[in-house]
């Protein structure tokens, strides 16, 4: 595999582009456009709230058939929980898209982001749209990348390639999303795209199968959004072979959405709001890898753990006590903690106040890992996380002020 | 029912005391003790965590004599993750007050919080026990109540009492807890007494229907402690006649038994660590009250919830996004919402910024009721939570250093 610059437009016959349409404040780019010069089979993975914004259920119905050409992102409002008129607005985005690239409106998907129950100012995103498609580029993917920001402060691309079916083939992305990151989908847009021909059926499995080990894998807050959701088209225009399941090259292309997945999950937890640091959570030695799953969530969803982190504090009574109500099955004097090489709990009790300090000297880089072992069993599972920090709070408290 | 002074000690045969026994920094109390007069019958809830500290672990198994005559309690540690050296010391904690009192050791029953995984400093203890036991006094209820207190800024007592069997009956209390409270029983102690003539089972019984409707519906930060207890001792000196179950007699018992519990679980939430707002928040309209409570506390732990609430922003389109992830049955398009007295939501859609401006001028207050209905149903729950601040990062951060 190989890592390759450019997000979403490395892929051949993929065109993007973001504008300002006004919806937010200042002049920053809020209006995004993806575009595939060849139909493209379309698979797409969306939030578990069941509170879902009308541009979704307008997606959702556009995958029954599974094909489509272009996706038309909007930050600044996510036009959720705005009832019939949100809807009519949705389907009015994509006809506009559509008209103005000469495709079909059914080939046209749209997503929204950003403040919840303002209805959409659609005379902005009308006056728009021609702009945005004479924009498109090839190397559009990080203007759309930009556009579909909200509290992110970083652009979020990735993209890499490898020899699949006697060709090489691409797989590109971007995405944002930096709080209300939650295993399931959390408010956070990931845009793939690939040259790969492939059935659709694949791509979907494919798509759930890199979701549940990077955007789901990312507990930040606990918050789950209405509008999360993760679309690929894939173009064909690799030309590559058909291969089998199971096959070497059936692996590679996995790996490859798998890596661009992880890429992009990893950058939101990097950009989560307020963070002050990045925490590979490990926790192993578990009877099932739902329970390793349970035990790592409650651990990076708990705001105790997640404040003593943010005080560089290897206070591990706060993960044992997470740990206790996670559901899983943990027996307390099996457990052995560790913060990046130093051990600070064995057989369920502290290693005393020496190790703890050398374990505080690790908690002061950006990164590091803690590794929690059940000593039950040998399912693991990792999750990536931050610390919750003053300035969360302060995001957070004037979002909309 | 007429509410009284005094706390635990209200309560007739009930003696009390707090001393500085050196287990905090400076010179605060920190070891109280609750005597009975006489034999008591005893009930007790405990933490649903399974990592459990070592005097729960003691405590439980003497209540399978539901019998005891005081109660020793410390702060400063919370003897968790000691392995058995942290049983032994719970075990000679009971029998070194009960040398001082004269009693059985079966008779002491065993509290502690504070820091976990660090040993107890039991030369400390077995110091200071004898001038707690000669400190007993009948006006001792505060200093018990001080001396249990870890990040707690206040001391919280409860006290009714009312005619039940023919006799003025007392039920007191006090409790420590400010953070890591969450339903089922996070850490929190409480410890009641009262001078029914009331059997074990009825007061079992009693006291978890009155914990449901109290400490069950306080969640604030979504941690749950290994230490979280209530114990409630009644002596029997009031010499009531028995009441039968359904009576009028039993119903005023249990309301003693409830007001004292929410009014410990109320005066924990507003000392909620670095709260700056008390809600009360009211799911109605659901179809069962499993569902009701789901919300309500999906809601009341929404980090994004909480923060718009310290942000004084009636964001509602957060409380949506709870509700849809909240695992409660919720029709999006019947949802009401309120602040005060001033709905922002009607069938799943926001009123528009005139009334939003109304809400944020009621949030500007210390305490608020927010009322959600769901329009589904006729169940309902309440619980009572505080917001999400600075200050709970700060406190949370250096708890340690």
């Amino acid at each position: 595999m190989k890592i390759v610059t450019g997000g979403i437009t490395a892929v051949p016959g993929i065109l993007a582009a973001g504008v300002a349409a006004g919806l937010k404040k200042g002049s920053a780019l809020d209006l995004a456009l993806i575009f595939s010069e060849r139909e493209a089979a379309v698979a797409g993975v969306f939030t578990t709230n069941t509170v879902v914004a009308p541009p979704l259920i307008l997606d959702r119905r556009r995958l029954r058939r599974g094909k489509g050409r272009a996706i038309i992102v909007n930050s600044g409002n996510a036009n959720a929980c705005t009832g019939r008129q949100g809807y009519a607005d949705a389907v009015a985005m994509a006809a506009l898209t559509a008209s103005a690239l000469g495709v079909s409106p059914a080939d046209v998907y749209v997503g929204s982001t950003g403040v919840i129950g303002k209805p959409l100012s659609m005379e902005k995103i009308k006056a728009a749209i021609p702009l945005l498609a004479a924009r498109l580029h090839r190397r559009g993917g990080e203007d759309a990348a930009r556009a579909i920001m909200t509290t992110d402060t970083t652009v979020k691309t990735a993209a890499a390639s490898d020899t699949v079916g006697g060709r090489t083939v691409t797989v590109g992305g971007i995405a944002k999303g930096s709080g209300m990151i939650h295993p399931n989908m959390a408010t956070m847009l990931a845009y793939l795209a690939t040259d790969a021909q492939v059935p659709q059926a694949v791509l979907q499995r494919g798509l759930r199968q890199a979701t549940a080990q990077s955007f789901n894998r990312i507990p930040v807050d606990g918050d789950t959004s209405t509008n999360d959701m993760m679309l690929c088209m894939a173009n064909g225009m690799a030309g590559n072979r058909p291969w089998k399941p199971g096959s070497i090259d059936a692996r590679r292309f996995q790996a490859l959405l798998d890596h661009v997945c992880l890429d992009l999950a990893k950058k939101i937890v990097w950009d989560g709001e307020g963070a002050t640091k990045f925490v590979e959570l490990c926790v192993k030695g578990a009877r099932t890898e739902a329970d390793a799953l349970r035990a790592a969530v409650t651990i990076a969803t708990s705001s105790l753990v997640k404040t003593a982190w943010f005080g560089e504090d290897a206070n591990w009574g706060r993960i044992m006590a997470a740990l206790g109500r996670s559901g899983a099955r943990v027996v307390e004097d099996r457990i052995a903690i560790m913060v990046g090489p130093i051990q600070i709990v064995r057989r369920g009790m502290g290693l005393g106040p020496d190790v703890e300090k050398r374990a505080n000297t690790v908690m002061k880089s950006r990164e590091f890992s803690v590794t929690v072992d059940l000593g039950s069993g040998h399912a693991k599972a990792t999750v990536w996380t931050t610390d919750l920090t003053v300035d969360y709070i302060k995001i957070n408290a004037s979002y909309r002020s």
